[in-house]
């Protein structure tokens, strides 16, 4: 039998729509890699009695509850007087919670004396948890085989917490019949459809497997999930599917969990010793910002020239001007002119290049809003090809960079950016 | 007595951490605008049991209950299922559902027939809401006082529906007795505590109003929320104290709900017939992306120059070398000669540039991480301010392209980017 869960996030903001509640999959997903189920996730107001009552329900269906905010200094913060009545028992000082709360972690923020107060007062008996983010502490209440956590809900203190103390405890208390590892795959270039029918055969045949979608344009998002009686052979098996699929959607996959485009960009162009200078046009900086995004990113980024009218393309870029009045600004030659000219006026081994129509307006029958070229140079070599995007403006910029970094990421992988 | 609501989002990625809730948040706003007060928002996984015990203990505790998620083709989609078992009735198929989903919204997304069958399948004696936006209709089962609704997931599904039938549904079954009236006055520039300070004896003294602090970096939004009894008479109120607050807190006020910095920044160079070009070293692009987000910026936007290296500084810019070897890339005068360079290159009526470390690498013990040049030129006269910015290398980033954006708001309001 599983370990069961249930999360409660307090704050008023939550429940008139002022805040999506983040807490909540940040911790069933940390519960879930200890094997603990996560049964709901309940957003609750800055109430004693409705505080009170959620905490009351759910102790009695799981044997794990996490309750998040509403331990400030302020008035409206309750929670820990919901849980005095919950317990049934007094509200007493700690003094222990009063040093931790008089040393700020800012001399900036420092709360006045009353307020200090406040964070130290707490149900009688209970354990405290150390915050090292912060000075409010959080508590826990044992009562076999309920475990009862009551943390701030202030996302890195909650989080630092809740891998300091909250983490090892349950993993202390409750030796896990299961254990589960996951890892993201982002793939970019092909649909979920697509992606799915090369791997729907392995968790129908695979029980141990379990295979999420979740597109975050750009991008799609594969969640892998092992699960194991062994915590190492769980990730054993992890790391043998990842390879599995891995393999299975080459070229698609851009990067594993956390890894973004511009990242794997980045290290493929440091490993290159490779330089680049973009000439953006519908991008707008968009690829420059991303590309700036990775510390030290000032080894390979030489420049980026957002050349949005057509007078900064001739004079900053080198386009020919008969060029652009013959085919326009957004057409192959232009963008062709723009990877070869800003490679050439910055030296640099590469030259990308983008120029189209983002939209809403500006758009023709012939280049409709969403038409893109993409140009990259090389010295040797320019690649230059037309997309017809679809979206908002904002998406349609995104599409374009992210293309356009592909295109360099394959160029850098396999000395072709259209090579599959 | 206000009416009481409760939101059930279903689905497993919401009880597994994959996905953060979105809906519950966007109708608990909706709801309180019609003073429908939301209680607890509840995300649990798709199994019938769960969703069924979730649903009969809302239903004691609220008059309007909103179920959303699970309603799909999968087989993992119980919702229907789960309401069925709460209601006490049979499943029966309804024809004029089947109508809609088997005329799909995208041809491309054509269901197979099974698929269409079971989203057709709902609890005899229930009202269907049909779904603008996709081919999963939702329905409505309504047992005076309560109203209970089952909604899809997909949130722009779920937002059709409800402005198109569940608002409307609502406000008629229910005579508000409050009504509530909110917007949001983002400002920039201020601490929380300055804002506070200024603002704090309204809720103190008009119990009519609400005001709350919301950091959003690098922003702060502050939420006044007015209620009346009358419906105009609190659209009228929140005008009058809109104005009262801004007032207070001039010029840091940037904009009003969704309104955006360069939305606000682009609205004023067009006003003023302005054009812009920009030298952007730290920010990498982040202005230029941000300027071009707005749709129509090309009629303002001439050029953003991304001079990451010295070289490109020198020869896009027209930046001496002997500047940047004297005082270094990161200094003033370099500041000074980006702007003013840029500027008379592109002949525009502003030139603004930005140079600093983002780190985390390339500071010293002078100029540590975070130190930033801003610079703003007009032909006439030229600003140069030097500014210690903290945190990670993206919020350096974003605080540089946002102190930058405001000097030209304020520059384009006032005659000078650092006047208060």
């Amino acid at each position: 039998m599983a370990i069961r869960a249930e999360i409660i996030t307090v704050g008023n903001e939550l429940v008139t729509g002022l805040r999506s509640d983040t807490n909540g999959p940040y911790l069933a997903e940390r519960l879930l890699t200890q094997g603990i189920i996560t049964q709901r996730i309940t957003s609750v107001g800055d109430e004693v009695t409705a505080i009170a009552n959620t905490v009351k329900e759910s102790r009695q269906r799981s044997e794990v509850v996490l309750v998040t905010g509403g331990l400030g200094s302020t008035s409206d913060d309750v929670t820990a007087e919901a849980a005095a009545q919950v317990l049934k028992r007094t509200m007493t000082i700690y003094p222990k919670a009063l040093e931790y709360s008089t040393e700020p972690a800012c001399s900036w923020d420092k709360e006045p004396a009353d307020a200090q107060k406040k964070l130290a007062y707490f149900p009688a008996g209970v354990e405290l948890i150390p915050n090292p983010q912060g000075n409010a502490p959080g508590f826990l209440v044992a009562e076999p085989p309920l475990l009862l956590f009551f943390l701030p809900g202030v996302p890195p203190e909650l989080r630092a917490m809740t891998e300091q103390s909250v983490l090892p405890r349950l993993a202390e208390a409750f030796t896990s019949e299961t254990y589960y590892q996951s890892r993201t795959v982002k793939i970019f270039g092909i649909t979920e459809t697509t992606a799915d029918a090369r791997l729907k055969d392995i968790p129908k045949e695979h029980h141990d497997v379990d295979i999420a979608f979740l597109p975050r344009f750009p991008e799609i998002e594969i969640r892998i999930m092992v699960r194991d009686s062994c915590a190492h052979a769980a990730l054993e098996k992890l790391r043998c599917w990842e390879t599995e699929i891995r393999k299975r959607l080459e070229p698609y996959v851009i990067g594993i969990d956390a890894e973004t485009m511009e990242e794997v960009v980045g290290r493929l162009l440091r490993e290159s010793k490779a330089e680049i200078a973009v000439a953006e046009s519908c991008t707008g900086g968009l690829i420059g910002h991303r590309l700036t995004n990775i510390a030290g990113s000032s080894d390979y980024v030489d420049r980026i020239v957002v050349s949005y009218s057509n007078k900064a393309k001739v004079e900053m870029l080198n386009v020919p001007e008969a060029v652009i009045s013959a085919h326009g600004a957004v057409s192959e030659p232009t963008a062709r002119f723009m990877a070869e000219g800003l490679r050439a006026l910055a030296g640099t081994t590469l030259g990308l290049a983008t120029t189209g129509i983002a939209g809403p307006g500006g758009g023709t029958s012939e280049k409709p809003v969403g038409t893109v070229f993409i140009s990259l140079a090389d010295g040797t070599k320019t690649w230059v090809k037309e997309y017809r995007f679809s979206g908002t403006r904002l998406q349609i910029k995104q599409m374009t960079s992210q293309v356009a970094l592909d295109w360099v990421r394959r160029y850098l992988l396999k000395k072709s950016p259209l090579s599959d």
